[in-house]
């Protein structure tokens, strides 16, 4: 199957897989405004647009069903899909949901992880309109399809960031990323056990943040109402570094974000510690916050301020600048994206 | 996981599953017209609706890599997709892609995949405009959401068809299901043997029907051109047996259909005799033929016959009446769908 010559995908870097297997595609269809490259794809409906985006889950990979309660799955699936939508600035409405059941999984566990989804659905106001079932020699396979409406002139790109623009997180990073290390390690100390007892005291907010993320659709619906638009907006799910990356990427420019601005939870830092990880590395690289991560112009500072309701961590700069990282001592540190690995 | 209460999937019955699942959604945006329940929800847009389907495949239950090409696994991806569309009498527009990557995938693989996925877009006229490519630990997985246009009053419902109906398919059937059993033979009988090489003369269409079946958006095309409008319509995934069971079950009806004049290629009588199959099973509840099933009514008769592109296999009854196969001595056989297996 794979010929003579092989290439492996982790060998095209950061950007690669996805710019090369998109290049060949085609556009044929005038409705078709936008394909692959930003959170959704933007399909042409006159005064408005229709956004579209997909995001596949696997078992192994993205979730762990020994620790991850069916019904936390199914709520965290459609916040995964939704936010994709709101990282457009758009309004979230349909959303389809294609399942790859094994045989170990019960009609009950079905009804759980709808039940999940359902009730992300209704704290997000989309319809769940429909799906496939099939079967799945291994494992339970997840792909949440959401559609979101927006006027025009409302749609917010990576691509749309200046100079001098602010950077603006919706949450403290890294908390996710704890929360699945905690998990993993009390699965590894409770392998024997008989009647397993994990500790998570002290820790529930990582554990919820991992495994019940909120989408900030109440954010951009504040932002809205403040007349703020922001200029470049994407969900952080790969982690600050390589998202941030992927605004600068898109919209050919630099940027300074200061160490001491990030947010990180008391709790993120109490178990980084007792687990010897960064802390740092938690909220830049660890990924899964599910937050937004978006630029606003630099006279938006005293309204996104009073705001209160994100933090301002930076500011974009020149491409030729780089994606710089400032520590207290006013030290600039280049920001690597991790390895590509999914 | 599964509590105290476990019940199979199996056991919920043919339409058990997803009516059990989908019965607790609610619709909370009114540009939901429809949910699950048809090849494909309907989002309102004003004087078009736009058609939203998804639809999963998984490596070991849809498809096998040691036999289907990636090129054609890409396009019939693709046609799979798009066909719920046309199955609602949509124009299919874009579809997003989300793909599981097992680590075995080479980066010139996945490129065989898009190339076979882009070629049935073109074809197809639909454009390929996003996704997702995530880890898979174990084997490939294609999901496939495909979006399409109507205008509300040109589309077809499976619940439309009224008695006396004449029921139509686009092609003759059970071809795609012994083209898989040709290829599942030939694996078997070759999987010790060093240079396999493959027996498949005299069957090159059976393998076409399966691992290349073909759109039928040129007979939709025809049949507006016409002003025929069918009352009901439905991809025919599952096999005739099932996919007629679910408009009747949708339409509130029953149906009779003809044995002698449900049409079956040559190619696969031949293989079906040298393997002991039964052809008519095959034809029946084989399944993947990806034809279009549809109902018209009867006053369309001659006009359909003219066109020359569809069969007509028999006619829609009373519910009362069920869903019978008559044999040519005039016997009448209670049609029931295969166990739900998927």
């Amino acid at each position: 199957m794979t010929k003579s010559k092989s290439t492996e995908i982790a060998s095209l870097g950061e950007f690669g897989l996805i710019d090369r297997l998109t290049s060949r595609l085609k556009r044929r269809n005038p409705s078709t405004l936008m394909g692959a490259g930003d959170d959704a794809a933007i399909i042409d409906l006159g005064e408005e647009v229709m956004l579209l985006t997909t995001d596949m889950l696997t078992e192994g990979i993205d979730f762990d069903l020994s620790y991850f309660p069916l019904k936390h799955l199914g709520y965290k699936s459609i916040v995964r899909g939704v936010n994709d939508i709101l990282a457009m600035n758009g309004q979230p409405t349909q959303v389809v949901v294609a399942l790859g059941v094994s045989a170990k999984i019960s009609v009950e566990a079905l009804d759980e992880l709808y039940e999940g989804m359902e009730t992300a659905a209704e704290e997000l106001g989309v319809d769940i309109v429909g799906g496939d079932t099939t079967a799945s020699m291994n494992g339970l396979i997840i792909t949440i399809t959401a559609t979101g409406r927006a006027k025009k002139e409302d749609v917010v790109y990576r691509s749309g960031a200046k100079e001098h623009d602010l950077i603006c997180i919706t949450s403290n990073l890294g908390a996710a990323y704890m929360g699945l290390h905690l998990l993993e390690r009390e699965k590894r100390v409770l392998k024997d056990v008989e009647n397993p007892e994990p500790k998570f005291s002290g820790y529930e907010y990582l554990l919820e943040r991992y495994l019940k993320p909120r989408a900030r659709r109440g954010v951009l619906d504040a932002l809205r109402e403040e007349g703020i638009r922001p200029t470049s907006m994407i969900d952080l799910s790969d982690g600050l570094a390589s998202d941030l990356r992927q605004i600068c990427h898109k919209s050919q420019c630099g940027a300074r974000i200061y160490l001491e601005r990030i947010p990180i939870a008391r709790q993120t830092s109490e178990l980084a510690e007792e687990m010897h990880i960064d802390p740092v590395i938690a909220a830049l690289n660890g990924g899964e916050d599910h937050e937004l991560l978006f630029t606003v112009p630099l006279d938006m500072q005293e309204k996104i301020m009073r705001l209160g309701l994100v933090d301002v961590i930076g500011h974009i700069t020149r491409e030729e600048s780089g994606v710089v990282l400032v520590t207290p001592d006013g030290e600039g540190i280049a920001l690597k994206a991790q390895a590509f690995d999914r």
